[in-house]
């Protein structure tokens, strides 16, 4: 394929969303973003070639997993190749002429609003409207050019767009991140990969998670996310996904996923990735050359 | 307190919503229906002293969990105490004069429309508006008595607004089902209890999951269902909800709790409710009598 600079990296949003910030910890020196309408879209984009990787929303840490990602992986059958841990910090943005004084409507999408309900409670005469996306909201105002409107997103759109930040931190939670997965059409085999996620269904039986827990628990490996989706079809029974810490190099892990493979509890097991974590979880972000994700 | 029929009872959505049908389930000869117009509504709505009982959508066979009401079930300190599935069958609705051959546009909830993919896929000149409400959609429809607008929502909302039902079993799965908890001030002590829900913290260390559920495993006790939640300030730790087959009257289960109560990997245990299920998984509804809920 190309050289680094000519990847091509879809992300879900405008130009200037947080997932915009996500690609660029992961390629620094970035210059093909294909931004994508909606999370099928994003999850669409390889395969349809439009894009050589795609950058997916996980989970964030005070709203929770992002399931329709959970559900796009496994029915695209991408694989994380790595992963982005980006910390959310909202910023109150307006258009040239506004200042903070000047602002009656702010408009953002609901989960960044409802992460700021202080300053809305501070700032009784502003009043919130939801939106479709953070950095569409702050294209929105400077367009607009009306002083009494201004948008929440990260400090990325301001720069896109134009727009001034009037305030800073208007999360009510200051340990706010979002985790990315880097997903590509093929797996990567990497001996920094120190994690590995899989999506496991089990048969219908008293005890079932336990057991099959069992071979991870006997290696001493880590489990360190554990998510449940429904299955379509199949009512009260639930697809885990898990991610372990763990590198699929470890001749003790192989065994254990061997194990868990032929467990008779364990009617499908899939392999989603095995890849360099975001080791530092509370550092905001974590590079990897280009160099390394690049086909030559 | 008062007798049963004077009984009232809060659900969150608009009259002929399918959490209606969930209460009319659990309590049929109800009269006092309180509707709240959201989820922090309904669970204030005990301790705020509008309603003796809540009932609050916790999962659906289709969509998976409803993340908020699991919080705002912590939060409030409620207390489950009893349950019920509701089999979510969705009717076209339109006004008097309408016809399937009239419909253009079609309002619903969103995660309604969704699961009415086919229907539109088979009837391309008719579009998708998204609302805030199925119910709440029918009534829109029925006031403004154009042939043009439909609704989709279940049979009950037709019944209360008087709209004319033009199709039936719009959803995709037929297997579509959502489970309802009733919540109450005080937790249930019932002969009739088979199933417990907790709550779990774990002190963040490796195997930590499978030690906590090492007490539950040798006592054969089923876990039915696990749902992570992150916690805020926390970042990367979650809080667990178990749903256990067992009854708390059952000797061998109150020691394998108190077991799990004092594990070393526990930080907190918190039992929401131990109550009688919806036994029959696939049979659309399981009544109460009013009397048992009754405090007299």
């Amino acid at each position: 394929m190309s050289s680094s600079h000519s990847l091509r990296v879809a992300f879900q949003g405008e130009r200037g969303a947080f997932s915009e910030d996500a690609v660029r910890q992961l390629f620094p020196e970035i210059q093909n973003l294909v931004p994508c309408a909606s999370f099928e879209a994003l999850f669409a984009s390889i395969g349809d070639g439009t894009a050589d990787y795609a950058v997916a929303p996980m989970e964030n840490t005070l709203a929770g997993s992002v399931h329709r990602c959970y559900d796009l992986l496994l029915e695209s059958g991408l694989h994380i190749v790595g992963e982005t841990v980006v910390q959310i910090r909202h910023c109150l943005i307006g258009c040239e002429d506004s200042s903070l004084n000047t602002v009656r409507t702010v408009e953002s999408h609901p989960v960044a609003l409802a992460q700021c309900q202080r300053f809305f409670a501070q700032h009784p005469h502003i009043r919130s409207v939801a939106s479709e996306d953070t950095a569409g909201s702050v294209r929105h105002v400077v367009e607009t050019a009306d002083p009494m409107l201004a948008a929440i997103a990260g400090a990325s759109a301001a720069k896109i767009y134009g727009g001034r930040i009037l305030a800073n931190h208007l999360e009510d939670h200051a340990e706010n991140y979002t985790r990315f997965a880097l997903l590509a059409n093929e797996p990567l085999d990497s001996s920094q990969s120190d994690k590995i996620s899989l999506a496991l269904t089990l048969h219908n039986r008293p005890g079932a998670l336990s057991d099959a827990l069992a071979p991870l628990t006997r290696t001493g490996i880590d489990l360190i996310k554990i998510e449940t989706r429904p299955m379509a079809g199949r009512p009260w029974e639930y697809r885990f996904f898990l991610d372990l810490a763990a590198s699929r190099r470890d001749a003790k892990v192989k065994s254990a996923l061997r194990e868990l493979e032929s467990s008779a509890v364990v009617e499908e097991l899939r392999i989603l990735g095995s890849y360099p974590s975001a080791k530092n979880k509370t550092i905001h972000f974590q590079t990897h050359s280009n160099k390394e994700f690049a086909k030559q």
